[in-house]
């Protein structure tokens, strides 16, 4: 895997056959978990571990997606996930998101994520992880 | 499960343990199988047969999801996917979907699933499918 | 869904498209799921719940799994998945379970299924969850 | 990923949030994936296509699976599956895979699949595949 500056990520992909539906292509819902690995692993390479969070009572969740497919995934085929973040008001954060075929970077799939963090159950803005997005954010 | 008027489809789910993940909660990309599954339930019931289709070359496939993710599904949790249909342009349907928990209708999701339908791999309105579509649709 | 007995139990189920993978049937890996949920559901209607026994510390896992596959679930297939306990030595207990195509009652798995339980990550055998097993098992 | 000689093969992974349920661990379904995924990536690398075959009405068919659990994987954890193969009578193959954590090698599970192959649906051994098996199994 290729890490990039801090304010852009990249993960690199192989499709599994058992994504893949009786259509012979990537269920949809998988994409879905792309996205996901591929945000917690930039998270990851800036200190924040998303299992360990989460035993502390803070979880980041989804709280809106768009997704764009446009080329569909088929066994075998590698891909990449490039994320860029963006800070959006005082509680939300907006990540972009778009997937492309290796190695002619044809356009896969392009997503928007915003995500919310929750201290038990309520909507906040914990500094130790908000400093993180906005240093990733680059403000 | 209550199936409504040809217009509306309602389909009736149980959260499964194996679908929560380490919050506890029904991952994001889960629900993508849920609405998927609660669309493909309501072709049947009007005669459309998702694997059927595909092995005559008839593909149907979400080109965009917008999903807002309002409540957190848990282990054991009922909920109903509630859908709608609307004919948009020549080549595309949208599909409004809402999950709601049961019994007491909270909202947990709302989603805007637009379908096109790939004949032979190339866009196309096979009237088999299209015009069951706008029956759905009330046109 | 149709409750037996208590050392017996049954649950239906209906395969879910996205379960299918690219050889148009279910994921082998899938057929854990259906057993899995059977199990839990099992639970429930005795009293335990999974989540909840988790949030205690106390955890039930599977140590071993032995699966024959005998004939493969298709889209839209309907089935039941039949389960019995038994109890084996102090720590353990066995899960025999029988998945068949409805309505004809056709095989279609079988398996078995040794489970532990872990006390905040120890084995154990706590009386609040044994007594019920050994209930469940006609002891 | 590190290719072993013909008769043993290696693929290397990395747990995915999404892959671990409530309990905080990867599901145990999960774990068929994993060796699933390195069985087409041995296959992969001594030119067999899983989903070409499939193309063809070449079926690879898992017909009995014993999974032994030992040590569970959790997020983040990274993990080699280690796989070789032996060929048990005229129609069948016995692929034996163990599961260890990296960096150690401690033992997290162990596997030995029973395939079989289907050709339009009925057991068969075509050349072009149990060749290469043989090979595979130093025959």
């Amino acid at each position: 895997m290729a890490e990039g500056p801090n304010d852009r990520h990249e993960t690199e992909f192989e499709v599994r056959d058992y994504e893949c539906d009786l259509q012979g292509v990537v269920n949809n819902a998988v994409y879905l978990h792309y996205l996901e690995h591929a945000r917690h692993r930039w998270l990851d390479t800036v200190g924040l571990d998303f299992a360990a969070l989460h035993a502390q009572g803070i979880d980041l969740v989804a709280v809106r997606i768009e997704i764009d497919y446009k080329y569909p995934l088929r066994s075998r085929d590698r891909f990449v996930v490039r994320s860029a973040i963006k800070r959006e008001g005082r509680l939300k954060i907006v990540i972009h998101q778009e997937i492309q075929l290796l190695p002619d970077s044809r356009p896969v799939a392009q997503a928007k994520v915003v995500v919310a963090c929750l201290q038990n159950g309520r909507p906040s803005a914990p500094v130790q992880v908000f400093s993180v997005f906005d240093r990733l954010a680059g403000r």
